[in-house]
C-alpha cells in the first residue's frame, strides 16, 4: 500500500468529509480554476454505522459546488465508511462548512466517529459524474 | 495513515482503474443489489501523466453503468493520479472490461504505468453525482 498523507490533516478531513466547519481549520492553499477532491476513511463507533451514513447523506442536495460526494461502505470492515468528493473548487468546499444543514449533519454526527484516517487531497481533472453542480451559483 | 487492503488485488485494480479486461482476474463475490466501487492510484512514468490520464479518459461515455468515475491527479506527486469509481453493480464494472473503446485504452495506458496501489474495494451507498448511469441497459 502506498497511500500517503498530503497536506490535509485528520481535522481538515474530518471538515471535508463530514462538513465539519467549526472546526475551523483553513485548506491548504491551491492553484485557482481546478476542481478539488478528497478521499478520506472514517470509523464509526461500534454498531454505528449505519446511523452516521444516514446523517452523511443528509442535506448533500444544498451544498453548491459539489460535483460529486460519494458515501460507500468498507465491505471488509463494518464500521468504515469511505467518503470521495470533488467540488468545482477549495473555495466551494469551504463554502459548503458554512451551510446551515452540513452544521446539523456535523453535530449529529461527531459524537458517532470513532476514528479518522488523514484524508488524501486531489485534483480532479475529469471523468463520468461530473455534471452541473447541485445548487450552484 | 488507516488505508487497508481489501481483496482486490493490484492486478484487480490495474483491470478496475484502466480496465484491464485481459489479465482475467476475477473480482471478489460480492452481494447483489449492491453498487459498487474502486478507489485506486497509479503512477506514471516520470513524465508521462498528463498522456496517461488523456487515455484514461478515453472513451469513458461509453461504459454501461457507470454512475461515476473520476481521474483526479495528486497535488503531492507529479506522476500520481487517483482513481475512483461508482457502477451500478460489479457485473458492470466487469462487464466493461469487454467494451472496445476500454481495450483500446488499456493497451495504450499499459506502457505509461510504472506502479499500482493495491485499490480499495467499496459499497457505495449513496451521495451526489451517481445520476442515470451513462449508457445504462
Amino acid at each position: 500500500m502506498r497511500y500517503r498523507a498530503t497536506m490535509t490533516s485528520r481535522r481538515g478531513f474530518l471538515a471535508g468529509a463530514a462538513g465539519l466547519a467549526t472546526l475551523g481549520l483553513g485548506p491548504p492553499a491551491r492553484a485557482e480554476g481546478t476542481m478539488y477532491g478528497l478521499i478520506g476513511k472514517m470509523t464509526a463507533y461500534a454498531g454505528k454505522r449505519d446511523e452516521l451514513t444516514a446523517i452523511l447523506l443528509e442535506g448533500l442536495g444544498r451544498m453548491p459546488g459539489c460535483l460529486s460526494y460519494v458515501v460507500a461502505h468498507d465491505p471488509q470492515d463494518a464500521d468504515a465508511i469511505w467518503v470521495t468528493e470533488v467540488w468545482t473548487d477549495e473555495a466551494a468546499h469551504r463554502a459548503s462548512l458554512q451551510v446551515p444543514e452540513v452544521k446539523t449533519a456535523i453535530q449529529k454526527g461527531l459524537p458517532l466517529i470513532a476514528d479518522f484516517s488523514d484524508a488524501i487531497t486531489t485534483t480532479p481533472v475529469g471523468g463520468v459524474g461530473l455534471g452541473a453542480p447541485a445548487g450552484h451559483g
